[in-house]
């Protein structure tokens, strides 16, 4: 996935305020499941979501309003009701992260992950 | 209401974003309605939202991360089913802005202002 | 220019905030910018800018997670210190909008238009 | 620190957004900062930043619009060109945090932490 760092991400430091890498991770975690034939949106729709539990991001350079980025997503971790990704953010290497995701139901509540979704993510593998 | 200004609110000019100027009226007119008696969470959990319909910002000055903001607020309008509020934001005076909302319900058909809210928000005039 | 709402640009209510829609307009700008050859990150590299004086706009409908928006961009006025730009939102039309902007250096000072970027705008009128 | 969750930080899941937290973190570190005599702002200025290195964010509890949060900040570690803040977020504890920072100059090459700064974080350790 490819995107374009907006003139709003950025801050007075004339980089991207970190913080916006947080939105990018999730756009491109999206986009990865799209590509699998997998809709965040349906899974939200049918009540699911896959909470993030644990974010971390390892910082490697800045990166500048204009600038185009290349995402690289890859399952880490795969577990009837959790997932780990794996992200890579390139111009030269910008960051690296890892979020965690726990499927819960519309209470909050971990549940399974729905096995057409955990056989399309294993494919990827 | 008193606000700082974010680091994240700034851009690569030094200055907050004129988007934040949207998040802070927001954060007002909640404020200000809070003072009133009235909790926006209460509505929205009732079902019931004041959707913004109309934003108007007149940029004046900039401001810069950490300043210090006074916002006014007033309204400007109020009919059954729609009202329209005022802002003056000051350090200086950094802008002036009006947002227009009408009332609606989950599926975002107009409706009603509720009474208690009109009066609470009359009596403020 | 299209775009997908991005999850992080939801609120709540399950749509599209309307702070969102301020910063696609900006993201919209800039590639209206860059399609007549004028690159927004050169110019704020020169030291000019253009700053948003005014902003104006007008919510129809809602959008949610995922949609794609398609936002024309036309060019409204033009004069040598300032220009208008409006704004089409639309899968169904979403929203109108209309930003105003001042040349300004880096002190703030409002100043020309550089002659070849006003060119440059008023061939696309 | 104390803050309020405002309506343009959640998501359709009708919570915080994980991103928002990230923003949070930010605020709280600053007005940490502020409290033991230390201007972020004049950092700035004198052309040192604290750059974010890590961010690691776990998620313990999500957080609805309007909710007042608690937030713990906790120096973990301070060498003379790195340091390292604990962060707990405390409704019901709702998240812990990590941020690893690197003292650098406008070019981004990594210096020493001011000596006055050095000391005032250690005096609260």
């Amino acid at each position: 996935m490819r995107l374009r760092v907006r003139f709003a991400e950025t801050d007075q430091l004339g980089v991207a305020h970190h913080s916006s890498y947080v939105i990018w991770l999730e756009a491109a975690r999206i986009e990865w499941l799209r590509e699998r034939g997998l809709s965040y949106r349906e899974l939200e729709e049918s009540g699911l979501s896959l909470m993030v539990s644990n974010l971390n991001v390892e910082y490697r350079q800045s990166t500048r309003f204009d600038d185009e980025i290349d995402l690289e997503v890859t399952l880490q971790e795969l577990r009837s009701r959790q997932l780990a990704i794996g992200y890579r953010l390139r111009r030269r290497l910008l960051a690296t992260a890892t979020t965690t995701h726990i499927a819960a139901d519309r209470t909050g509540k971990a549940v399974r992950i729905p096995a057409d979704w955990l056989a399309a993510m294993l494919a990827s593998c």
